[in-house]
């Protein structure tokens, strides 16, 4: 790809202005207080995508937030590359945690980013590694370097479950037809070492409530008396994992992929340092389900964890009340053949099932998604490998993720067609946490990566 | 007493409203948001108990919020009353659950307040219970009986834990000398049973704050892998009860004050309808301590109780988070013979001891209180049932509280002299939850049975 490196370094500021430009609209799905900073980030992408070099680009109206589509034909007999990425980003809170305003970006060196680092909600995820593939673009049309057709779908709904996508999706098969999907929104094993997710866990969220007497009581006349729907929801979700940390659901984990000893050995090859792990998190021991390293905790093991819990007085000072309701936030991690719809109706079931009496117990789905696999046969990985080597002068290692990206289990069912994951963030950059944070080297590195893709898919596949 | 009930007729609507202006005043002490309306509120006690015919008030300023002291002193040689009250309230939160704004006073008829209540924080504990003692004092003064010295001492901490009375008491016990004690922060059991509350729990109330990770982690990168705090928290909390809702912490029940067979016999005679107690919470079964009764769990057992807890994302939708810390705000009642002290170090050392590696643990102690006792063949009791013999037309009933009123055995221990528990409210009138409110007729037979009170008392002790 010529003069990759010299166009980025040409352009650097520009590079990083137009990002930070991006970081400043807090643009949150899942308060509707943002809802109009929702709508203006779709504008700015649309405008992003059309400077970029795309001849068409339409925002796409939803039920819920819009979808971003834009495409640059060059050849209805080259490949067509369908890039995915979302503008929507997580809540900032808790606020006061945040060493700088998270929507007022600042770049900051760190040890692990010695060339700076910008600090800003969004920044990784997943703006920043979004936006890497629009610049990518801008490079190779301007330079007339494009060797394939590319299609653009930014979503605004990903962190609160894509629901709007899913209908789009179906109804515009044609539309998104493509023959690999490319998404940037997941991490890499660290700088000097480029890595390619070959594996994403499922998602089951659910909210419950726990109604005990119908109102707020005086803990002193009824303490002890009747059902503290806090404490019977404590004794609820505590039983919900035994003691080796072992899920208790009924049949939770009867559809588990089942990895080989060679494949789990494979694994084990990856760089991870415990205690270099344990430091970063200033944890004395890490803990999980027994029999399974820290590594294959999070991504080939199904977890279930509570995200939120509250019920009760929680103000300033000490109120002596026995509250009428609690209530929690609880997401599952599901592995590839778990069947998300089918955990949700278990959990459901189960946990109506163990409500003593004197409560009443109402379990909401928020969403979810299946678990994915990527097979390291497959020429979307193999072109990955292959740019990767020009790029970073080294192949990348195949990772399993632990998080869920539920719409590319989506798109292979809908559209037949495989995702390559090429993250390059750092676990380590906070995402979904304060102070979010992603390298400049990795954004300008992402950029300069991309395009040698397209090269060795295209040829791959012509 | 002559005309006692004339005067209360005649100045029924007076007696209401000064009341209700009373209630609009949001003196909430666990919240600093309110502090200049708690402030405001000793003001306005003061005024009240001048107009009531007291010699002397004044507001003596501690390190938190003021007591209002007021005297009334007729002859040396003559019993001295102490009166006690608090003009603080409880939070008023959930507000959403108010049917009518907790400070905004409106009088609504109930099944059991035929002649209609007052719904408004305070309007039962303490204010309009408090509030009756002026008014009886008033009504004596006027009509020139009143028989004996009276004092009153009315805090504005006494639902934050009195802290700053402890050391009022302790400084002026000359000035707070006196032969009995009256209050009136409890409840009866009936319109048609009048009872006088012969024994309290204690409280301990304490805090706990589970540390795992330093920061907000993704659930999908470290979701099974390291300690989820409110995991945690729910498990210890939960661990605290075995299955038949015994405490585990050892040594709580070591010093439990054991009732013989018979005072338990005794106890299971005061009217109670199960059916009825399930019907007004709007719950299918009771639920508590293997082995006791309702009336017995929330009167003579201690008990431990979440009353608030919080951790993660309780925002709207949905957030994939591991939170770095998890809270819950947490009470035990005890019993005679408990000390509060000792059990909060129980509770700290073995809340501390079942942490597992991975997570740190924090108990704050909130504040707590002893567990008091009324022999029933004391002059103050014997005085009390025949007030309420004179004013009711019938014997009141023993009966054990469940809540508590940490000062009556701090001023047995400082002042030398007991407590007479003379409560008009209905357990049912929801002090402590919304639409709290106070009957009509056991505020004014509250005034109508008070001076009886003073009458038999010093008539007992002269």
């Amino acid at each position: 790809m010529d003069n990759i490196t010299n166009y980025i370094e040409q352009n650097k500021e520009r590079l990083l202005n137009e990002l930070i430009q991006l970081l400043k609209i807090p643009s949150v799905s899942a308060d509707s207080a943002f809802s109009q900073d929702v709508i203006d980030m779709s504008e700015a992408i649309k405008v992003a995508l059309e400077e970029a070099g795309c001849d068409q680009v339409e925002i796409c109206e939803t039920e819920g937030y819009p979808i971003v589509y834009g495409e640059k034909m060059v050849d209805a007999s080259l490949p067509t590359i369908l890039v995915y990425g979302h503008y929507d980003v997580q809540p900032p809170d808790p606020l006061n945690l945040w060493n700088s305003p998270p929507f007022e970006p600042v770049i900051k060196e760190t040890a692990l980013h010695p060339k700076g680092a910008i600090f800003a909600r969004g920044s990784s995820d997943d703006k920043g590694q979004m936006y890497m593939h629009v610049k990518a673009l801008e490079f190779m049309v301007k330079t007339d370097q494009l060797p394939c057709n590319v299609k653009f779908m930014i979503e605004g709904e990903e962190e609160v479950g894509s629901n709007s996508l899913t209908t789009f999706v179906a109804k515009n098969r044609e539309k998104l037809a493509n023959d690999i999907i490319l998404i940037s929104d997941t991490g890499m094993i660290a700088p000097n070492v480029p890595s390619i997710t070959t594996g994403l866990r499922g998602l089951s969220y659910v909210e419950v409530e726990i109604t005990g007497p119908n109102r707020d009581l005086h803990s002193g006349l009824y303490g002890g008396a009747v059902a503290n729907p806090i404490n019977i929801l404590t004794k609820m979700i505590a039983s919900l994992h035994d003691e080796n940390n072992h899920i208790t659901i009924p049949g939770f984990y009867d559809k588990v992929e089942q990895l080989s000893q060679g494949e789990r050995t494979e694994m084990a090859k990856a760089p991870f340092d415990l205690e270099e792990y344990k430091k970063a998190l200033d944890i004395e021991a890490v803990y999980g389900e027994k029999g399974f390293t820290t590594n294959e905790r999070n991504s080939i093991r199904p977890t279930l964890d509570v995200n939120g819990i509250w019920g009760g007085y929680i103000g300033e000072g000490a109120k002596t009340v026995i509250a009428s309701k609690g209530y929690a936030k609880i997401s599952m991690r599901l592995v590839p053949d778990q069947d998300w719809k089918e955990i949700t109706e278990l959990f459901s079931k189960h946990f109506e099932s163990i409500a003593p009496k004197g409560v009443r117990v109402k379990v909401t789905p928020h969403h979810g998604g299946q678990a994915y696999v990527m097979p390291i046969d497959h020429t979307g990985y193999k072109a990955a490998a292959k740019a990767y080597e020009t790029s970073f002068g080294k192949s990348p290692v195949p990772q399993r993720g632990g998080g869920s990206i539920p719409i590319v289990a989506l798109f292979e069912k809908e559209l037949k067609s495989k995702t390559v994951l090429m993250g390059f963030g750092l676990d380590s950059d906070a995402i979904h946490s304060p102070n979010e944070h992603f390298g400049v080297w990795n954004y300008l590195k992402g950029i300069e990566t991309i395009p040698y893709f397209y090269h060795y898919f295209t040829e791959m596949n012509s």
